[in-house]
């Protein structure tokens, strides 16, 4: 092959994948486990475009030209700003505020989509990935959060993830503003602060403390400047990681967080009658969510299973999915009040998890039946035979290439077929009346691995290739199918 | 509700439509039956990210400042040009280039996804709207084009299109180039005449001479202007459309037509060897698809099924999907030759026809069980029956606004629901015991078309509320979902 200077790079932008079969199937037969469960918690599904109106979508800063911040924008004909969308949120609360009044009020729904980040990606950061959301629109009642608490675990063993290695952890916003509050925490340092409650899972009170205050340094010397926080307010926020937030809190608290933790009690109380412990559905004051529109109760599942980090180092999985309470985002729209709560899947992280939790029974996949061309005159022939097996159901098809039999059977091999089906001269002109061969490909495989002229290797020997009657081709088939425990659909 | 001047407005930007429950349910079945088809052809998954680089969509003009013809673009970071891709085919050479040592060759693969025209919308026309592709890439037999036409026709009888309701058209551009050249018909005129040759199976052939001359006026007077061929050229392409294309022509071919006809008939007798005829698969020389990158065979789903026009007039539904071989897309980024042939469904224009289809046999569905709030201070008993619904597969929800009784009733309507549960105070402390209410929505319904009083009318009023033991909720629920034929899940 030689390089035409004019010839074009065939690459794909940063940050951006393909996907394979078994990505793909894997992928596919999750969705269908989480649609189950949400479909049985009685929300109802609803799909909006991957574009809309930069504005709707709330990233729309005036003083810049072009709104590129995070966001994939291009302008209409009309010089309007559109984008690609970031989350399943910000459109969901478009399209409730625009058909608000032919939507049953509350409003249950689902989607799951693809949303774009235009970020530098990264080790496991795509600029394109799926999301997989629930949102209840229009209810106020801590009954919708914790009504979404339990379908996320309930999804989880819908998954095949076991009960105590997943958590749905609860916090309330309103419980970490009103400790902020009541600490006196100047407006710009909290963010820092969240920042600091956020490594709560990861670092012992002590580290935290550090983060709070001056700052921290790690064990390859790399420092973090800290919150700057003085002693009492460190007290305060540290106070609040060792309570259990649920109960009567011990740290100092303004409207604001008592609010906030009465509504946690309600949660609490809300999942305990209907059966979901602490194993399961558990307050926890380190849960922060990054999101700014949060307004009350948030929620997080974590995965407790262990995996290794980059340097072969158990880690826990960590978080595969979380949400809140958002009551301001669709009244944007309205003019009036919207209590909103919603939660949303990471759907390639679940994934991943998942592939952990199944590794043990992947079962190895087979690919089609292959029909090989030993005489191309006969292709014709050679088609019926491919159209008679998918008519009995056996996933089959004809060698479309050019290739002598070497590499068709390269071909085979490639495709992972069970087995191949060869018809020469030979067979098709057989004294005893027209015949096929049926190789196959499972227990050729094995035989290499046999000492030749044992009895074992002479009878698999005969098992691996049959020659049979053309009419018994569709039933040989089924016999080497059966026998490596391959599925095919009924005819 | 007042509207303050800041509100923003919830809106779509045109051609673009959100998707409720009854078409994503139906889509996606629809999607689950083609994928099915296709894995039995031995045809697997693959999935392309929307956005790439807009060279290898090869719609970058470069003495335009935007390449915002037709598709959406934007510039990355350093500076180069992505776009929404447009249709499924040009990533998928992007991924066959880029993959092409990893790949089986032949390669057979399929992938269903949104595709994005930047294009001004209209009736049916969408600037985001989902394809359903499969493709063989490495293959130069005219087997790899009859097996997706065989595909295509397996595929319309797997989603319920009667056998006579559809047929696929098979052409071959090199005919139609061919024959062009031996006509000498100059090359701006061609794609005027390719229109013409397109009315084919709407007009006469006398008005497709129209067309191929000076023009023709249709019944409202509006002129369209002809391609301006002389008689001698006009009759060249008219014979074409009279004779059977794979029969040996009657018009004046060059080597380019006759290899047109030549793999016609090769298409022909493969697709006749497996059982295919003239009702499922017909060669048509009326068949030219617009894409500019075919190069051989080309080919076209079409329904027969009558619908309305926007007149109410009687007009068959049209083209559903097609494609073709499209040999030089590949080489673009291989500098070698690799050709390929591939079909694409529109996936919305066939829901639409299925939904012509499946019209008679369309069940009534039903929304979830609605468990009512009657004391708003005894919401974890209501959530603790809908959590023992759930658990026995039934589709329920707790009432989560803030409605009195009226309201809730007015939901349960909007949701759909067979039934809801009430469970008032009386209920709650009844001396044989805690006792719940369960109304029949859909004989209540009925009732109300009665005359009141009689027999029908008493029975019917003791089956649509029943008042039963606390404990028999579960019971009683799948009692009436039995009586209406709804299926729940087994727990």
């Amino acid at each position: 092959m030689t390089d035409k200077p004019s010839k074009l790079k065939a690459r794909l932008p940063r940050g951006l994948v393909d996907r394979g079969p078994a990505d793909l199937a894997s992928t596919r037969a999750m969705l269908e486990k989480i649609r189950a469960v949400y479909e049985l918690y009685g929300f109802d599904p609803v799909e909006t475009p991957a574009i809309e109106y930069t504005d709707a979508l709330g990233k729309f800063l005036p003083d810049q030209d072009r709104p590129n911040e995070g966001v994939f924008s291009f302008q209409d004909d009309d010089e309007q700003w559109m984008s690609l969308r970031y989350d399943l949120t910000a459109p969901l609360a478009r399209y409730v505020a625009e058909n608000f009044d032919a939507l049953p009020k509350p409003y249950r729904s689902y989607r799951e989509g693809y949303v774009f980040r235009n970020e530098k990606p990264g080790p496991g950061r795509y600029r394109q990935f799926m999301q997989f959301d629930a949102d209840t629109v229009g209810s106020a009642s801590m009954a919708a959060d914790a009504e979404i608490c339990m379908m996320a675990a309930d999804t989880m063993e819908a998954l095949g993830i076991p009960r105590g290695s997943y958590v749905v952890k609860v916090n309330n916003r309103k419980v970490l503003d009103g400790m902020m509050d009541a600490a006196n925490i100047a407006s710009e340092k909290r963010l820092t602060v969240l920042r600091a409650i956020d490594k709560a899972d990861k670092f012992s009170l002590n580290e935290v403390k550090k983060l709070l205050g001056e700052g921290r340094k790690d064990e390859s010397g790399d420092f973090t400047k800290g919150a700057g926080l003085d002693e009492r307010q460190s007290e305060i926020v540290l106070s609040l990681l060792k309570t259990d937030a649920a109960a009567s809190a011990k740290a100092p608290l303004n409207e604001t967080g008592k609010a906030g933790f009465d509504e946690l009690a309600q949660i609490r109380d809300l999942v305990r009658a209907s059966g979901y412990d602490d194993d399961r559905i558990r307050i926890d004051p380190s849960v922060v969510r990054g999101l700014e529109y949060y307004t009350g109760p948030v929620y997080e599942v974590e995965l407790l299973l262990e995996t290794k980090d980059e340097k072969g180092r158990p880690v826990r999985f960590g978080s595969v999915g979380g949400g809140g309470r958002y009551d301001g985002l669709v009244s944007r729209f309205r003019g009036e009040p919207v209590p909103a709560t919603g939660f949303s899947i990471g759907v390639s992280r679940l994934a991943a998890a998942l592939a952990l939790v199944n590794k043990s029974d992947a079962q190895p996949s087979f690919g089609p039946v292959v029909v090989t061309v030993f005489d191309p005159d006969r292709i014709a022939d050679y088609q019926t035979m491919v159209a008679e097996l998918r008519a009995a159901g056996i996933r089959a098809e004809l060698y479309l290439g050019s290739g002598k039999f070497n590499p068709q059977m390269k071909y085979a091999d490639k495709r992972n077929a069970p087995c191949v089906v060869i018809q020469g001269s030979d067979e098709k002109n057989d004294a005893s009346g027209e015949q096929v061969v049926v190789k196959d490909l499972v227990l050729g495989a094995e035989l290499s691995k046999l000492e030749k002229g044992r009895d074992e290797y002479l009878q698999k020997q005969a098992d691996a290739q049959r020659k049979v009657p053309r009419d018994q081709l569709v039933k040989t088939v089924q016999d080497i199918l059966a026998r490596h425990g391959v599925k095919t659909r009924m005819a």
